[in-house]
């Protein structure tokens, strides 16, 4: 008999207790390519997280650096010809051997032709997980959207059941907004709620949490990575809003407060609930 | 018959409350392709001044995001060749469609080569306005100087005449140092007071000013839009270095202080003269 | 007669004062080529302990370039097509004209062979100063390591004796580890005690550091330079450290500490012995 969402509740908080411990254990390599605004934030928070981010974006080694990390993370916030190279590369492999990737669409849509055909072809190879705002989330789904460059014009809660479409292409959609969406074909959508409305005036905490969702999805399933690492910013940003609404220390509190979430604060502080 | 300075101040000074209310309410999209240093503390100081950063500067991209953008900001400080097809691209559309754009010839000056051609490339797609350090604007306006790499080594009291002769070639010159001095037509040089000596520690100050010229563009007339980011930076700079004479803490108050910035706080402290 | 372990102490630190004063007087130039992790990070250090950074990687600036700066550092980190060109010319520059110069080979290994290769292409250059941590010196030495991405398998103590080897390439060795090692002609092995563990939870810690050297080397010995600039570092941990433990804080306070270093805290918390 099918269980209750209470019991899915517990259920999925074990596996993220499981997942953040796991994460404190193995330090899993995670294989980075993102962009300029955002590679010593993303390094940054994966270190306090106590991942081992390593920033290898060249086509002459991605394959053997896909090989040996615990997982990928593409980001498509400012391509290069030569990181596009090495984008293909790190997913093809990835793909090949199984490898958990994650793909995050920055700016995906009808503005940003490029990127939006090399996402194209990312997607052929089967991220893991797809995670983006709701613009971008939409726009892959299908749906016609008009973004504000590489922001969003779409609320995530208006584009979670479209995602479902991804799940074609990927194991685990998660789609980042004022509540975060984590879509997969495990468990019914997750909604995650926390953060702060400060989260979007510092750049980059996309693209890292991008980067932290693939560093829990080294270490245990990709629906429970999306939300461990969901949950892991939604704390911490609130925790930090909590401190200061100055935005230049409401960022290195932030830092702080990834840096010391633990398994008390996770049972405090989780909140999400199931659709 | 003329006005007074004392008027001129005053029409200024309301014009630049205008600027900062109208920036708060339209959050307006700047283009910007900036160097590798810079990239994430300019994104950080336009999301804290309330304007929406995304840096695009790849040449496949660059005409269709300048056309949907409210501004540009192109800066020279770590060129690639691809980025360089990228200014090219995006000041050519700009300067096509009389989309407001900002030139920061980052090193402009006989030691390097390469970019001083392709600021001289870009020149002539006729900036809106070009801000930069006194070595860089005095080289530009044609003085003969020795930078020291991408330093200055004239103080900007000391250029800011020569610098007339640019306004062939732009609408506004911006010459940032221990006073700031913003050229133009519309009205006699205005020097901007205030700052502080910790400024120039910290890098790619300068870089994020003129990004934050460019948003401020988006939504004025460009002396004053020159104007109130000189203000905005020469106040939170003041006020960040009243709080620490430490230099990190001193970057983090630096961002809380372009964040904090309000009305009251411009009538307080804003700081500034007709020469 | 020789020189007690006591007298070439006080000698090495007596250098060390001069080296930081000379450091503060003449600010000097510094020709920095980066990965894109660390160069915001990297030039903020340097500015705190008052040298002059310039990030110049481009190949059609680096000779002109490296001609004026009082020293080069180059960077492995995230090598691309252009910007190993440039660094080609710059150490070939930098040879050819005996200008200091600083290599730091980043995950120098067997998995990451593209960069490995340049690394030995540059090591033909004769650096002034090798900088790494144990896994790229012991890999640079001829011995065999498993290096886990760009960080360390091993300690630091186990390769200060095959470093000895790379002397015939270079002038210095420079091992960071829990503790650093020095390794010359001019003296003993020296061991650099002090920093904190949260430094390694900080990413481009290492990559700035390695810029240090740079700066110290324009103004010093090769030996001095790099112990000034590791003592300059473990001061500044052991204080942040002794500060905070949350790690984005300790971000902030260990650039406060490069910022505070002056001869007193030199005299006061200097640990390094010579073995």
């Amino acid at each position: 008999m099918n269980k209750t969402n209470t019991e899915l509740h517990n259920e999925i908080l074990d596996a993220v207790y499981d997942a953040w411990t796991a994460l404190q254990q193995q330090q899993p390599l995670v294989h980075i390519m993102t962009n300029a605004v955002a590679s010593n934030y993303v390094a940054n928070i994966l270190l306090a997280a106590n991942a081992s981010p390593a920033m290898i974006d060249n086509p002459f080694e991605a394959e053997s650096f896909t090989r040996i990390a615990g997982a990928v993370s593409l980001n498509l916030g400012t391509p290069t010809s030569e990181q596009v190279q090495a984008m293909l590369i790190a997913a093809e492999t990835a793909n090949t051997i199984q490898k958990p990737w994650v793909l995050d669409p920055v700016g995906y849509g009808a503005i940003l032709h490029w990127r939006s055909e090399v996402t194209d072809q990312l997607m052929a190879f089967q991220p893991t997980i797809v995670r983006g705002n709701a613009s971008e989330i939409g726009t892959l789904a299908g749906k016609q959207v008009t973004g504000k460059g590489v922001g969003t014009t779409l609320d995530s809660s208006e584009v979670y059941q479209q995602a479902q479409s991804l799940l074609n292409h990927c194991q685990c959609v998660a789609i980042s907004g004022v509540s975060d969406f984590i879509v997969s074909n495990d468990y019914p959508v997750i909604q995650v709620n926390g953060g702060s409305e400060l989260q979007p005036r510092v750049t980059a905490t996309g693209c890292a949490l991008g980067a932290l969702i693939a560093a829990y999805s080294a270490v245990t399933t990709p629906v429970i990575a999306a939300t461990a690492a969901h949950l892991h910013f939604a704390i911490a940003g609130k925790l930090a809003a909590a401190t200061t609404q100055s935005l230049g220390s409401f960022n290195v509190t932030f830092i702080d407060q990834i840096h010391q979430l633990n398994l008390e604060v996770l049972r405090e502080h989780a909140d999400f609930q199931l659709l």
